[in-house]
């Protein structure tokens, strides 16, 4: 077996915590998107800080690559271990340490997941807002420098991570950042982990800003014409400046998904979603301001409600979205990718795109949380054709293309993992080499992640 | 004379563009705080970034140290040459190059200043909020990673980054980042640019955020019995995540200073001055409730004004703070020491930092952007007294200490420089060896900056 050595020693650390069944090493091998299942050699499953520092300890001294794990919703293939060596499951790690509800701060492991933390926070007043739909790992948001529908109002990972502990490839144990709001103290390590990808450390602890619950919640849902006039609105209200929570764009082969998948009747138009936080006055003020810019835009019938279970259900169809999808081809493998233009370019991007994709023989989805100028596509792919994966792969790199040629990135949230290796060089230039050597500075026998990120060799 | 091959290199490069003069070097060699005239050798400035990448090609290949330098606002000695070698002045590097009013972002050259910027932007209904008081460079700004008064509605330099041009220690030049708003692709090199002091690379172009200039604003001015209950309210206003804009306190020795630089007349006690951004409606809302919150806690007298003659009185009063803290005792060096806390420690933080200047022979002003959690003491020292200046930092290191005991940092918004790298390592801990590791695989040779952030030897 490879890695024999570092396996029996991590047997011996973690006891029956160390896996090599066919079972868990399986489940360890699958993942979101359309990469084939792809096993890890052994899955640990560390309890402490301690341990994960031993876990580093022993894979660096035997050279045995180390993929951390956090739920697995990763879309690009991020946690597979397509290299061999371990995957270090952190799902145990998954205590609320230290709720500091008077400087809107909270500690945790990195197993927590978005939902747990915000069960536990629900009496306090406080929330975490950054949402991605899944249910996904703190410390997997944090690596991947997750965002989602909120991220227009309350910012990214980026934005929400105080302070992290960190262990290095070579067992070390650091702190990045305090609990203070800001610092000039030093090089920001805690911005270089966040979004990382599990190839500088693995994250066992994290400091996480919080918000106020809002005061009011209010929700709202509108039909367009055409993409162009949706994205165009949405440019104005970005360019407005109002404080929107949340304003996904939902083009209309999404609305049929939901229809199919959720059992809606909606009229297969672009929709946008939105979502207001702030106090009574603020929301409705919001409201209706956006109401205004809609209307100029042709947007009809412009909705917007306070019952939560309107909203709730709005959002939760949202989250679905990518099942939905699946639902309008029962059986298919999707290929999503994820870019972000400047918001001046979104309304072209979007269209380009759609037209793309209806000039191919495939059916695909656009959707997006345009607020960023960040927008998916989920391209539906029969599993058994290889020249529909060819195709896809097609659509979905002309789509990268393009965001890069109107001054975007290849990914506004997903973040790099296997599927988007391919245009770090482009979108960065001499900078991915500055990123190799930093990779090279700290884990320089390149355990951490292999083979993503950046090229070492 | 040291560094004589470099030099005569390039001057051949920049012509009289490198200056060897005493009166530029002496102008060099002078720093907003109270470290001694330290001369570098030579002062380049470059117009353009082909020459920043030669000026350093040939430094790397000389092995002669290169000190950016923007405006010399800093206050921690952070420009200061003390190891030799070249300044590398900014200042005519000064060109806006690209307003994208429909994205709300602004490419400019690193020696445009905040005031500059605004003074170009006035037209477009944008503006760049960040505001450190002094009219410093925006690679200054970018460099320490500033803040200041409006940091606590707009965020930090970090936040308001979008990209960088970064002319890196052997002359390559890259670029870190995009225009579009966010992105999950790679190592976040804008952020471990931002706040590293010139010592990993040259700054030579930054895309900026900018936003919408509030449709109204108004300001408030409150004075207090005591620090606790002023900076209880403060507490209080965040807690209640009112968006203030600005959110100052300012001690009763500060408000002595301001009567006597000013010919104000304002009761010595403590105060806050408040500032508030939004529509009418949302501006008045705020204003009312944190009227409410500052009665709570024994405010007198809460005033507020929509008349934009009254407001600039007051920032332009609160902006010249260091000069009304000097005109306290003539002829004073000032010891400025800045340090930011948890929240829920900031009441404490200041009241003791208080008493203990008041059990000192010193005098001393405490102020802060305090709904950051951020304060600073400037103590005024005699500058022909080593007894004195020892007494200050005593002072100073005391409230150092406080602040990191209390899960802080040992500075806000200032830096590091000269005056904080004692404290890096208790700070930092093992990360700070991090940062030495960082600084090695991009600076292999020492040149940028070098004794400055971290120790690489
Ligand atoms: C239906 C659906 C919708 C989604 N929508 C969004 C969206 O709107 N926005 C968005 O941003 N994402 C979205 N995602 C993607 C996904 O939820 C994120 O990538 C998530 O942040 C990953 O978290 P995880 O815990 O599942 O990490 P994993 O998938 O387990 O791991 C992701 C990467 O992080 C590393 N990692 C995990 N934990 C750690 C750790 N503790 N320390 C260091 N490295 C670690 C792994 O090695 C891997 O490289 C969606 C996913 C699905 C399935
Ligand atoms: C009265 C007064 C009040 C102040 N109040 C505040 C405040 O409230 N908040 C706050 O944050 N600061 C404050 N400051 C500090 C000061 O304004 C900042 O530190 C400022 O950000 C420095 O900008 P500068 O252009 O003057 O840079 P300089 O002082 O010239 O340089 C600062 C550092 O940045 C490096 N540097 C400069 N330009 C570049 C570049 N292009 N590329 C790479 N490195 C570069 C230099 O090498 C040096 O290490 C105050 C200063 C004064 C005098």
């Amino acid at each position: 077996m490879p890695h024999d050595t570092a396996i029996a020693r991590l047997r011996n650390l973690l006891g029956d915590r160390l896996s090599t069944s066919d079972a868990i090493r399986d489940h360890h091998g699958q993942n979101e998107s359309y990469y084939p299942v792809t096993l890890p050699d052994a899955v640990a499953f560390p309890a402490s800080t301690e341990e994960v520092s031993a876990v580093m300890t022993i894979c660096h001294e035997e050279g045995c690559p180390v993929v951390a794990w956090g739920t697995g919703t990763s879309l690009e293939g991020h946690a597979l271990a397509f290299r061999g060596g371990i995957t270090l499951d952190l799902s145990r790690m998954d205590k609320v340490l230290q709720v500091n509800d008077e400087d809107l701060d909270v500690v945790i492991q990195p197993g927590v997941t978005r939902e747990a933390l915000n069960t536990e926070l629900r009496a306090t007043g406080l929330f975490f807002p950054i949402d991605p739909g899944a249910n996904a790992s703190l410390g997997g948001m944090a690596a991947t420098r997750a965002s989602g529908t909120t991220a227009v109002r309350y910012g990214t990972m980026k934005d929400n991570v105080l302070a992290l502990e960190v262990v290095l490839a070579d067992g070390r144990v650091i702190r990045t950042g305090t609990r203070a709001r800001k610092s000039s103290a030093g090089y920001d390590l805690t911005r270089l982990m966040v979004g990382s990808e599990g190839t500088l450390g693995i994250i066992t602890e994290l400091t996480l800003k919080l918000h106020g619950q809002p005061e009011a919640i209010s929700s709202a849902i509108c039909a367009f014409d055409g993409i162009d006039a949706a994205v165009s609105a949405v440019q104005m209200v970005i360019q407005m400046g109002i404080p929107v929570a949340r304003i996904e764009f939902v083009d209309a082969m999404s609305i049929r998904g939901f229809n199919v998948h959720a059992g809606t009747a909606m009229p297969e138009m672009p929709h946008l979603f939105l979502e207001f936080h702030g106090s009574e006055g603020a929301v409705a003020e919001q409201a209706e301001r956006v109401g205004e810019i809609v209307a100029e835009f042709g947007g009809g019938d412009f909705q917007w409600t306070n019952k939560p279970e309107e909203r709730n259900a709005l959002w939760h169809m949202r989250h679905n979205a990518y099942y939905a999808a699946k639902a309008l081809r029962p059986g298919c493998w999707v290929l999503t990718t994820d870019v972000c233009v400047p918001i001046s370019r979104l309304a072209e991007a979007v269209t380009v795109t759609r037209a793309d994709i209806d000039a191919s023989a495939l059916e695909a989805t656009i959707l997006g949380h345009v607020g960023d100028g960040n927008f998916h596509c989920a391209i539906l792919v029969d599993p058994d054709s290889p020249a529909e994966l060819a195709e896809a792969r097609e659509l979905a790199h002309r789509m990268n293309a393009r965001a890069l040629a109107m001054g975007g990135t290849v990914t506004g949230e997903h973040g790099v993992g296997l599927g988007k290796m391919k245009y770090m060089d482009e979108e960065h230039g001499a900078a991915w080499a500055v990123m190799a050597q930093i990779k090279r500075a700290l884990d320089p026998s390149n355990i951490l992640n292999p083979g993503k990120m950046v090229e070492v060799n």
